[in-house]
């Protein structure tokens, strides 16, 4: 499928709402209509004890409070390390000493074009919480096991968090994996 | 945050795009703009061997081919179990013997209220493939591990395909902590 032309139609603070016109692999034309909203960040705040920092958030549009982690909107322009701290701090009121990044996903790539940066946050210091007036969240800090028991509590998952998640296990085995890896730091 | 009224913005044979008036927690009043897309369906096939079927689909908004499992959309009012089979059946020609409901989440849920539910297919049958026209895609048998492996092959990974392969890493393991746990049927 190839872009023809894309046409906003209703752009928000948030992100832009546009209508693609495309031509598919058999040669027909169609639309595309998605949500424009090239980036944001995923963090896992790490103790060197092995705890880490999650949180349950209340979605407005599911009506639940979810099992998370820290999830935040960016701006391609931004170093989206930086932002990972900033949006740590805001949340669970502890800065990171040092931010990793683990790798990239998209979300929902059928109708967003978002790719989300997940980072790995060490070194945590705490400055006090900065909880947002528009978001509703409670921050606990588990155990590994606890947490990922916490992200597979439902009814409801989130997807954004599992999948951060499971980035951050794969990076964990690649570190039992390597002779030099020193667990927890 | 509550809503006061909704407004259709835009629609489409795909979602509908609405925006919500909402009454904040602090009384103030806002507009909260997503997409109206209720449910779908994300499938793991798996053969009594270990096996599993895995796919490289096309992403237009990505301009990326991503690795995943099988991922379709649905109606709420849709049997979900069927639609998992069609979807499976669809997309790599195997037709399900039995389809099994390992969880829901919600991919996206600050800008969509889509839920997806993940399902695990066996006693697979090949019945030859029948892609869609708009679909670019690719399907593999893969042992688990290279399953898992592929899922996590960038540079960019698919959130929702971690998501539902998390769920089913851990129904694998409560069968393995189950005494009368059978791998693999």
């Amino acid at each position: 499928m190839e872009r023809i032309e894309t046409e906003v139609l209703f752009r928000n603070p948030w992100h832009t709402y546009r209508r693609d016109r495309v031509r598919r692999k058999d040669g027909s034309e169609g639309f595309y209509f998605y949500v424009d909203h090239p980036s944001s960040v995923a963090v896992i705040g790490a103790f060197r004890d092995g705890t880490v920092l999650v949180q349950r958030t209340f979605r407005y549009l599911l009506g639940e409070w979810l099992p998370q982690v820290v999830l935040g909107h960016t701006r391609p322009e931004e170093d989206q390390a930086e932002e990972a701290r900033r949006e740590l701090l805001e949340e669970t009121g502890f800065l990171a000493g040092e931010v990793l990044h683990l790798g990239d996903f998209t979300p929902y790539s059928g109708v967003s074009n978002e790719v989300c940066h997940v980072f790995l946050a060490r070194d945590l210091e705490e400055r006090g919480a900065r909880p947002e007036v528009t978001e509703e969240m409670e921050v606990f800090r588990l155990s590994r096991g606890e947490a990922r028991a916490f992200l597979h509590s439902g009814p409801l998952l989130d997807g954004q968090s599992l999948s951060a998640w499971a980035l951050y296990e794969a990076w964990l085995e690649g570190r039992e994996e390597a002779p030099e890896g020193e667990e927890g730091r």
